[in-house]
């Protein structure tokens, strides 16, 4: 009991790790950081408030759910002038989509805040995408519509959301990086080795250097999409290179 | 010719009728009044921007159905601290549905500044709330989030949402209104008349009316419909007063 309590205690003052730690994935300060708190409490928990509200991250995540709908939704207006109303509903889909949401909250690690009774590998894989959602929510009720927005740019739109990917006209970023340096005659290599760690399931690990600095590096449950994450990011840090130099 | 060129003039100029119309329902100004133009135009016209790109309001639609999602979602949220995502869910389902949208858009006669080359009598029932939301869409995009929320306030929570009846615990305004007409020694009477026009299915109309004064007015296919309508609108009128007096 003495070390929830402390848990529990850190996670509801501004000087704390956890405030930190929000911090630096929300990229702006958290106002009242009891509210990324419940994000990260599981029902298992029984949490309750003064009034015996249950508080746990379910009923932000049905927030954060619908915040993510609207500024995808506004996202893809804007940027796509020429798709209907299918195409663009089709495209918000792939982007909210739990499998997508998933490794969003896999790729921040999210899981790691998540107070629960029950231990990380009693979950299934949703979880990370419920807490993603769940954050994105309590980031609504503490900062507002502005600030949520800001973070599901940083977060979601900027890094991951690629009509062209999406759209399926880019189906390997590993191909595409190769094609990149061959062309450019850059000395390319995916180091890969296990990264097993303290997870229940086999690891992978890929340093992508190029010309010998490493640039990107991710970590995934088999090589192949070890790389092709490492490679993802590798693109998005040379983006504006790329698709000057390949086009 | 002539006539529609005539009406698109009028439509995107800031002193027009269309103008002060939307003005009107809105509760505030309109910045760029072509994007409510593009609300109320439908894809029969096949109008196009300079670009080539088709003018109708399909994809207004598809972000104020966004839009709405997330406004209902706070909402709700912080109205009912005791729901959980399951009932929150639920209630934004009944809020936003099809029925309740398409209520909406005729409430406010939408339709009359629908542009098409298609008699609005081949319509189906679902074009009422499809310009609703088209119509919030092209809020979002003209004035943003806050005024967006501020329109959704004032047209969809404020008159109709009542977590009450959302609930089911209200089964009718009828008996409700009556209730505490008798309780409170008033007299009440529902005038009831066929009011067709130029619809093509049979309408009512009633006028109700409290001590001889007209409080509430309202139109429907059937008398039932009718009456309960004008019932509802009565207790929003007397909100305050009924549910004092009648707990």
């Amino acid at each position: 009991m003495a070390s929830i309590k402390h848990i529990f205690h850190s996670r509801t003052t501004n000087d704390g790790d956890f405030f930190y730690a929000i911090k630096k994935i929300l990229g702006f300060k958290p106002k009242d950081i009891s509210i990324y708190n419940e994000a990260f409490t599981h029902r298992s928990l029984h949490e309750t408030n003064k009034k015996g509200v249950p508080q746990n991250y379910e009923r932000l995540e049905f927030l954060g759910d619908a915040m993510l709908g609207s500024v995808i939704a506004a996202h893809l207006f804007n940027k796509v002038p020429t798709g209907d109303e299918g195409y663009l509903t089709k495209m918000r889909s792939k982007i909210v989509s739990r499998e997508h949401l998933n490794e969003l909250g896999r790729d921040l690690n999210l899981i790691k805040f998540l107070k629960s009774s029950v231990s990380s590998e009693q979950f299934g894989g949703n979880i990370h995408g419920n807490i993603f959602e769940a954050l994105v929510g309590a980031i609504y009720l503490d900062r507002g519509y502005k600030y949520c927005e800001k973070f599901i740019y940083k977060r979601v739109i900027k890094p991951y959301v690629d009509i062209e990917r999406l759209e399926g006209k880019i189906i390997s970023y590993k191909s595409l990086f190769i094609e990149w340096c061959q062309k450019n005659k850059q000395k390319f290599n995916f180091n890969v080795y296990e990264d097993t760690g303290k997870d229940e399931v086999k690891h992978f690990a890929v340093k992508l250097k190029l010309n010998n600095e490493t640039i990107a590096k991710a970590r995934a449950t088999s090589k192949k999409k070890a790389e092709e994450r490492a490679a993802k990011r590798a693109y998005y840090k040379f983006q504006e290179k790329i698709e000057k130099e390949l086009n």
